[in-house]
């Protein structure tokens, strides 16, 4: 393949560094910048922290475009910033591939009008990691078949809400293609109250919370005399990176906005 | 190992079917005859659908006991029934293993009594199933490692009630050997109502209701960096017949009545 | 939907009367005759054990379908048989669905132009359990992301052959689509040989055996920082049942032979 | 509870790292000191990456143990550096907790008699996990109601070694309680080299490498219609750290030495 210059935006944090690591151990990639509110003038190897890597780093966002046109941005900074790097982006011709949430409709009509114009692509997703995306898409096909489904999703005890993001997303995605139906035994009583879990449109959801675990959920779907299971199981920030990667490499090739990693997953 | 001679009462249930099985495929057990309301006269393999096994059936239980002097009755009966069964066998002299619930405080202190005077052994097991009950017994002395463990079973959808009496008598357990904590985020918000299932005594529970499912419970420990999980999986009926086999063959070798198959399990 | 009227070849056998269940609990399949080689002139309900339906038995398959008419032969006999049958059926245009396996290249082919023209469809299955399909369906889509790939399959004790026909055709249906790849440390060492299981084409196949299990499968698919699985349980022979009911509906709309029920699965 | 006095020797390595985290968080735990073979007369928080206490660094260990008279010496050394530390701390009247392998029949006798001689407690275990000891502890007290067993492991791709040790362990601890049996239908075949995994006594052992795995283990035991499985999941290195503390703790209130955590644990 040949090689695709990239400029990370966020590099100090979590994902960021990650990204930055991705960029180093794939062949094709190369890292031409970052951008950073601090250390603008230092490389990236100058930052206690990050990896050996020769990059600038700019604070101002147009400096940057300007002076390096980059192929792709990375960007993996805040909502707030992420929309407005993502507009920069765009406009500079540079494809960005955005890590972060809170884009409402508005702003993906006028991102996705933006990349039209300028006939690059431009991919949005709130969750990289294609275990996780497959997970959902499997779902929705399995619930054409199998009608009765419950969702199990199991979290460290640092998690605030539950259930998940994703297991709320996964029962929303199987909710459009399957009809809504009230499950379990028609008269089945919880004699301890919650028991049965949350309901979304029929599906029930289960949220456990302990120590030591990480990012977890199972889909399971019964039917007669058989069940179906579909798991995935997240250990690390670095499950994250293949998703990265894949929307790096399609974004050279795609000429629109692309919502979600599901929409360029086979 | 020496011949037992055993009765069986209930023998046209389902549970009682699986008990004949169990007799006629063991070599030191020998059927010696039933007792059940309907057919006396007749043979077990005069009835459709037994097994073929020779033993007469009675109708009226203590003409069979004077007559057969058998050493074990498996009573496989309803609560009511098995009672009054447990009682007259006792005063025979007969060994009873009974598979019914239903027996009150009261109750078993009477039969306990007696079994004493007897100088019997006795055995009253809501549950015969071996995994189970280690599934529990272990589940017990994981807690006093573990302290946040959440319990989550599994059933048919035919299921009324939910948790099941398996998951809140584990959880009962439990609670004897752990303090009661709260667990999860001490701040952690139910999303969706429901999502972190029921409690008893701090301990989550979820129940997961599916056709094509049969009887199934994970009991999941989490500490620092690790999960310990046991589980166990009831497939169908014979899940039981090692249970009233092991209790048959302790009660040859006891002069009390046990109540509940884990105080016969090492 | 309208009425389809089909007629069961094998009815006493264990599929063949989870067949006859399956015709009578739904409301638009019509059980109009059964091909047994004996109790012919009988009709099933007169023969023990088979569900009480009015359809007569034939022992003459050409007989029963000039007579009767139906849409639908459902076939559940052995190889041999079922080759006869699906041939006589597709020449008096009734759709075959056939559940049985050892078809050799020279059979589908001589069937498939028979089907083309009659101008109806017919299905020939080796595994109707639905669940396994997609099992096997969304393997074969993972591949193409992950490519670390191990099958555990897990049956009960009385299989003679390991690894399972399903472990084996997920392999080779995995293997159309990933690169063949040598997993795990390039310089692993069994210290007791046997533990990194089979391989084929570099997927590891471990093969579980144990009593109380009946037939499930588990494909794991790892990369970075994640786990994604896919699981089958079959609990009983019921399982198939959905495979037939979506085999009888799907082949009243096609017009050729279709081999493999994921051929018919979206 | 009083206040424990403690040495941590190798503070730089990954599991002193988390030693010392422990001995922070822990109350009732006081680093006194540390012995490293670099840094002498340094203080932990001056030396890179280490956490923030103020205990000086030694090393020489017996001018450490005359000057500080800790209670306690964690050693996360080296297998040869941590038989000198064992018996040394001994002599001086401090109790080891050893996390080190390689001890041979020899050296264990010489450092119980040592142990005995002094009246102090020291435990040795090379396996401090906590949930991995309960599983191996529970699979042996199941084996004596199942005997039909098998154990997958599962692991990162960066294991040179199959089966993991903890296998190997897990199989040993068993064939001490159950009788050796041939597992599997009698006649069974391999129809690819390796399915049926390694065996050991005749249970079987199948070990999964897969990329993103860390280390997990699950004992399998099937019977009459029922499986009870034990899983443990080891998602990072501070799964050791309650096993530390456990042994620190337990330490203090015994008088000889103890080989394997499993010895402590009831």
């Amino acid at each position: 393949m040949s090689e695709i210059k990239i400029v990370v935006a966020g590099p100090r944090g979590r994902m960021g560094r990650e990204a930055l690591q991705l960029v180093k151990n794939t062949e094709h990639f190369t890292l031409v910048g970052a951008i950073d509110h601090k250390y603008g003038g230092k490389k990236v190897s100058e930052i206690e922290g990050l990896p050996n890597l020769d990059a600038p780093i700019y604070t101002d966002i147009e400096a940057c475009f300007s002076e390096l046109q980059p192929d792709v941005l990375i960007d993996l900074t805040t909502p707030e910033v992420g929309r407005v790097h993502t507009e920069i982006a765009l406009q500079y011709g540079v494809r960005p591939v955005v890590g972060t949430t809170g884009f409402s409709k508005e702003d993906l009509e006028t991102l996705s009008k933006l990349a039209e114009e300028k006939g690059i692509g431009a991919i949005i997703a709130p969750n990289f990691a294609i275990g996780a995306i497959l997970m959902m898409k499997f779902s929705q096909m399995a619930a054409k078949y199998f009608q009765d489904i419950e969702i199990i999703e199991l979290h460290h005890d640092k998690k605030l809400d539950a259930p998940s993001g994703t297991a709320a997303k996964t029962a929303e995605l199987i909710s459009t293609v399957r009809e809504s139906k009230k499950q379990g035994h028609p008269e089945e009583k919880e004699i301890m109250q919650g028991a049965r879990g949350a309901t979304y449109d029929g599906i029930h959801i289960h949220s456990v919370r302990l120590p030591g675990l990480i990012a977890h959920q199972e889909v399971l779907f019964g039917g007669n005399g058989q069940m179906l299971s579909i798991r995935h199981d997240s250990f690390n920030r670095e499950s994250f990176m293949s998703g990265v990667k894949l929307a790096v490499e399609t974004i050279m090739k795609i000429d629109l906005l692309v919502y979600g990693l599901e929409n360029i997953i086979e």
